[in-house]
């Protein structure tokens, strides 16, 4: 079911790969919801080539950028501009860790691989905003949405780099949404969504067993890709233009949650048959 | 602008006075957005009648009932089920203290009046979830919501023992959210709306200065009273379903700054004229 | 091992049940650090006994005093004062529900119960402070830390409405603490124990496994009454006289959790055998 | 007055420059409180000398390390291993931001730079960290410490890229701390310090003005560098075991302060001249 949200709003959403990704679930709600917008990915994920189904099924294009390059980022924009003049929203669904994909521990760091992660999945975040304003691209009371995860405030074992650089893309969205919302009334938020089966997380090692926890923990359950998608579109509606800043949870209550009846039943099990 | 978001949705909004209030706001809102409801607020509050004007604008009817009394409530929602069968969403926008308006500070709170603020500002919200909940009112993925202040999280001189009872309705938003969320899949959460010039608001000594104070200090301003009316209209909607256990800052970015150029321009010029 | 770094200070402890309780091991500390001071606990409380042995073992005297009631604090107030002149620290180690004591569910709360819990276990610390500045007893840079629980901030099942109540409480701690800072530079905080097994704790229904748990997932495992005991010293110290409105985290780490190894290994195990 | 609890405690304290660094009170307090510790800073900030002065006083030495030198932290950790065996306590106290120094605002950013902030503010913590677990320096129950700031929380105007910096580095103690607490009983804080007039702070344009607001918004005033060292001895003392994986605020009430009376005045004072 469709409302017409976002009836008229142009907008760049990063980081769809394939239709497991929640960008890619964005994206079609968008299109559902009346905007138009650009896809862009990094070249190496374009390679699979299923964006460009997306593209299709959302009449439009997508523009190939390294986020962890100025000059990709400002080339991006650029085509954007010639497109739309502005655009009213930017969804950055970004992240990556050369640690985590070499399977160092967080105790063995490589500290090359460190500032990559904190590259492409924090500070890619503020380079598209600066660029952003400084081609003042965005219109009065646009909004920018990052993805991120509790593991910025809470640590999970094995999310190793990944929890330092939320932490810092949240804090990114906070030191730049002073600045574009009193400058532009652009509004910066990030969602904290529920651990969700993407590609990239289906091959964490144990996630099946973490989601069920969450699950049990949450007592909505754990939030999928397509509600997250549908959260995003309020986010980008005219709705909410007074929310910057923040951080919020999508995540059935996980986050608030100490422990559940349902969670705790599966953990004395285990208890029981020591 | 309306998107049907609330289409075939029903509710009870608790706390529209005139039409300064937010609970007024909502309503229209949600009207707008397709709802149904019955308005309600307490027998005293009704004594100037406004609140039918709205009743009419929103053709529906208002049904007194005082929160801090059990039966008041009951016999509500007996009516809201028999107008309605199960309903949708609910608002809480109530509080008040008698320290406050007896010109007690919080050095020198009377108890009496101190468990009275608690139990209308606070408690209430307890009683209205646990009638709806024994009386199985609402349907599943339904949404309520309370009005609540920064307070809670941070000390602002003059509020009193009002910041405690919105500490207390923020936890009840979380302790009952575990439970409705796990049973009836009912989301439960609080909105921290910026100072606004209510009724209630405008008999607060030295809330202009205050008011400009919030006002310099987000990036966006103040949020005003239709704003958070349209941020309501989104938690009540089908886009937020994950949503719940959270408090929820709609506050032009307040919450999270420490200090803005233009707040800090006007306190300078204050210290350079000592 | 002591320190003396409590030499010269005098205050009052409420709370000290038996030797499980933490209130307990803070006296026992307390007295070897150097200090003085007046045990209290209510009438109800005291009937047992056991808190006449620590008195003799503390060299000092048991006032009992109801801290639901006004005059009780206030006549205690008035003891210390004659004994002492001014005091330095107070520790609140005081909590109650009779809706967990009558087996009535979060869903199905008395309110007049709710009523008392707040009052015993949220209100009694505003009702301290209060009498204390009312009288003037307390010395500047003085000490005073009621004890918290994590319930406050995220929802454990079986908490109940003392989850509501702790977050009252650490509401009060930090309106308190700004005004008593401001003008008697009396600084109020709150600590957020690891649960544990006093004789209140130990009458929770599975308790044991739920220590378990918040074991495996605390780095450094629970902490124990003698370890807060500790932390209460350094609290009442000289060493922390700008520390103040805060809630404090004693817990091995727990409060910052998302999921650890160790905790997810046995969640794992009973998975895997479903 | 001095109460011994460091003694027999061996440490490294990273950043004192001259006698108005945080880390320079708190080499002097361990001193006192009977610790023994190697002083540490970067090649050019000991170009001044003054921190010999420091080592004369304390009876030890200095070693050169830039903390952004793998190769430099190990050689030190081998001095210290030679000199002490194990240790126990660590200060970070470390923190540049090139953007800052070239006057770049926070939309206008060089990357590499920024990079460098990262790089010198946060990962010189992660890197000091690891390094002493894989040469496992640290006895069971050593404490960690680094300096941070509200920034990282709440974002103060001209903070700049130090606001994302202080949240990763405030990140960094969490996740480092749930690891080498569960392995090797150790702990990892930071102390959120009101801003403090040090020879960093003194060339921040406008500071005595901030200094003033932050000054009446803290019921008890900011907390002076001595203070703050006060509170990290607490931290390296054997009576805090188990706190770890915090941030904690040691800044009069600042943090959980939303407006104070005597802010208000002043800023009031100007209103009322418009």
């Amino acid at each position: 079911m469709a409302y017409n949200l976002l009836k008229g709003k142009k907008g760049i959403i990063f980081g769809a790969l394939n239709n497991m990704s929640i960008a890619w679930k964005v994206a079609e709600k968008a299109y559902e919801e009346g905007a138009e917008f650009i896809l862009t990915n990094a070249p190496v994920a374009m390679r699979f080539g299923e964006i460009n189904e997306l593209a299709k099924a959302c009449n439009t294009e997508v523009v190939s950028a390294d986020a962890s390059k100025l000059e990709d980022i400002e080339n991006l924009f650029e085509i954007a501009e010639k497109k739309y003049g502005k655009i009213d929203f930017i969804l950055h669904s970004i992240g990556m860790s050369l640690n985590v994909r070499k399977g160092l521990k967080y105790d063995e760091l490589n500290y090359d691989y460190y500032h990559k992660t904190m590259d492409i999945s924090a500070m890619s975040f503020h380079r598209v905003i600066q660029v952003a304003k400084q081609k003042d691209i965005m219109n009065e009371w646009g909004s920018i949405v990052a993805l991120t995860y509790v593991a910025a405030q809470r640590t999970l074992f094995r999310y190793n780099d990944m929890a330092d650089a939320k932490a810092m893309l949240e804090s990114i969205a906070r030191s730049f949404g002073y600045i574009y919302g009193r400058e532009k009334k652009v509004r910066i938020n990030t969602i904290s969504q529920s651990p969700t089966m993407t590609t990239a997380g289906s091959g964490v090692k144990g996630i099946d067993n973490l989601l069920d926890f969450t699950d049990r923990m949450s007592p909505l359950g754990n939030a999928t890709a397509e509600e997250c998608a549908d959260y995003c579109i309020t986010l980008f509606s005219d709705l909410t233009k007074k929310v910057t800043m923040q951080n919020l949870f999508h995540d059935g209550g996980f986050s608030n949650m100490g422990m559940s009846e349902r969670a705790m039943t599966v953990y004395n099990k285990s208890l029981e048959q020591e």
